[in-house]
């Protein structure tokens, strides 16, 4: 397998945003994703584009990367469209980082766009509730925001988790999201607001959840030699693993431990080295139970590492730079790329006013799909390592 | 890149089945597909899962192969979803092959499946429209029968093919589809009954189109030592080739041509060495250009191809043994695996009534998806050789 190089990112702001397209929002995210690259678009062998729900809120199932890349120009690649619910953008990372690395292409774009708000938030809701089983789950009523309300009650029980530090990861992303133009919000909360908010599912508030969101992110990969010639300083993605699972046993370490320690493995580091995160806070306390299964911190001890401020601008380990779900935005199918855009950034020193001093070397991309609870989840995690 | 085998194969009766779920359709081909590989399942280290129109269908969007193969009880290794239409089984099966060539993983799982047949047949109707650009085509009210019938009368004008030529390839996949256990429709019909059917699209008639269909169908990849340990004959994937395609610039090949011919060099082959071919007859005529992009003949001589009876069983290259999309059936996101399956039937000698004799030893696949006007399409084109 060759080694592989993000030769440039890009992402559309993300939010509300009711007069564009899918088509429209790909069209910016991958002609901003071919001039940060600076390469020939013709060179683009491949592409993968990721997209959880268009089948369901725009009506276009079935190609929507062909109809997509129509209107970018680029459709007569080969053009695969994957889809693996709010991890669909990493699942088109993964795979055209597959393409480079087997020598299949020697240039691919991973392309990833959502359109989830309409005129019909009924629409919207049923699309995303078939991130889990549709006979089970969604027959049972137990929804995304419930699920992740026991496991937070169980670790909190567990550990002593305060709900001051759950909201305190809200606070966090939402004053990292201030700082990031490309934010879906750009306000800052107090764990007072986040606490006060309306209660979703308990101990989850309003505030602690991510925003529905439209939007499109790109990356285009590469080999060395392509990374060379671009002409930036090239960031190497020293690993792409991606799991899925059934429900786990008792004690056994959850999916994204599990996934983090083959990639961990797969780029020859360990937790660690890593310097800064964006990993997936569909709610905000889940990026807690992510410390400890990422393995930046020990079990039960993400509480004292948002005390203490280690993932906030500043601290020892920057997560969610960019704001996160819970700020940035979370248009599933862009999630995963915007995520590398933003580590790619942060590795580059182009983050602007949220970029990390002296820029970081090694940054660590954790991304989610399907029902937590464990009936599916899809996990990929990419390493990159300037 | 290492060589490929297809172990196993296997498909569901196609048809109207409306007592069948898409998981219950997926258990059964892939436990089929398990035991035809003489695996243990266990070593099956990455899931592909195509299929094109759940999300409109039955409502499970987003997570389709989780859902399906937690069923089966192959949950816990990675699963991607993919979709490109009519050839999303064959945009599994190109993946599935790819990760194995590339040692990503030893063994590979391409699944197939699709529900058509529901309490709606506007819905039904609906879904397949998404195969185009739903913005485009989709108001336009540029059907799919409609942009076939067009390309079929300007072949008629250049080549003179006639309706009987038409008709009979129609005839001749009902002939293949009356010896095939599992196609949807095991009834033969006359060139008369064809010609006098319901006028769809002039020249196309009722008995030259495919019907909707409910299937699943698997195939198990995997490299030369798990091929040697099956302790059946193994068929080595010679080439899969899978490409897409905006609008032909005028006198340039079709995208099946292109593709082809870049299969044909990949597995160092010329057409002539073809023995046995499955392709996407969506409405029956089409079946003769494909003769023509294929290279089983030259421009303008599939009418006499088909009048000599070259491509039925007993002529020197029978097409479509299956029955073809016409009669075994076209669930949409099954297809490919299914022309998968028949072709190594055909190549291990165990295709029952309608087996070649002597059996085959190079055989091909052609799946197409999409808008075949031009707007978009996917062809992926598979060459087995035992």
């Amino acid at each position: 397998m060759r080694d592989t190089y993000v030769l440039g990112v890009a992402m559309t702001r993300f939010g509300k945003l009711l007069d564009r397209s899918l088509k429209d929002m790909a069209y910016e995210a991958v002609w901003d994703a071919i001039r940060d690259s600076n390469i020939d678009p013709h060179d683009i062998g491949i592409a993968f584009v990721g997209n959880a729900y268009a089948g369901l809120i725009t009506g276009q199932e079935s190609i929507r990367g062909q109809v997509m890349l129509r209107e970018v120009g680029l459709n007569r690649i080969p053009i695969i469209n994957v889809e693996n619910a709010c991890a669909s953008g990493s699942t088109a990372f993964y795979l055209a980082r597959s393409a480079v690395a087997s020598g299949q292409a020697d240039m691919a774009l991973a392309l990833g766009a959502e359109k989830l708000f309409c005129d019909d938030t009924g629409k919207s809701l049923k699309a995303l509730a078939t991130s889990s089983d549709i006979e089970i789950e969604g027959r049972m009523g137990i929804v995304f925001a419930g699920i992740y309300a026991m496991r937070v009650r169980a670790h909190m029980a567990r550990y002593g988790l305060t709900r001051e530090q759950l909201a305190e990861v809200a606070v966090k992303n939402h004053d990292h999201g201030a700082l990031n133009p490309r934010a879906q919000y750009r306000n800052r909360v107090s764990v007072e607001e986040v606490l006060n908010s309306r209660m979703i599912a308990d101990p989850i508030t309003l505030l602690m959840t991510c925003p529905m969101g439209d939007g499109a992110a790109a990356a285009i990969i590469g080999t060395r030699e392509a990374a060379e010639r671009m002409g930036k300083r090239p960031v190497r993605i020293a690993a792409s693993v991606l799991g899925s699972f059934g429900y786990p046993d008792k004690d056994e370490p959850g999916i994204v431990a599990r996934v983090a320690r083959q990639a961990y493995e797969a780029a020859g580091i360990t937790a660690a080295d890593i310097q800064v995160a964006e990993v997936h806070d569909a709610v905000a306390p889940v990026e807690l139970f992510l410390y400890e299964e990422l393995g930046f911190c020990g079990p039960g001890e993400s509480g004292r590492m948002i005390d203490e401020g280690a993932t906030r601008l500043g601290g020892r380990l920057p997560v969610n730079t960019s704001g996160g779900l819970s700020s940035r935005g979370h248009p599933a199918g862009a999630t995963g790329l915007a995520q590398v855009a933003e580590i790619v950034w942060q590795l580059r020193g182009e983050a602007g006013e949220r970029q990390i001093r002296p820029a970081p070397g090694v940054g660590l991309v954790e991304n989610g799909g399907g029902n937590v609870a464990g009936e599916t989840a899809v996990v990929a995690i990419h390493i990159l390592a300037a």
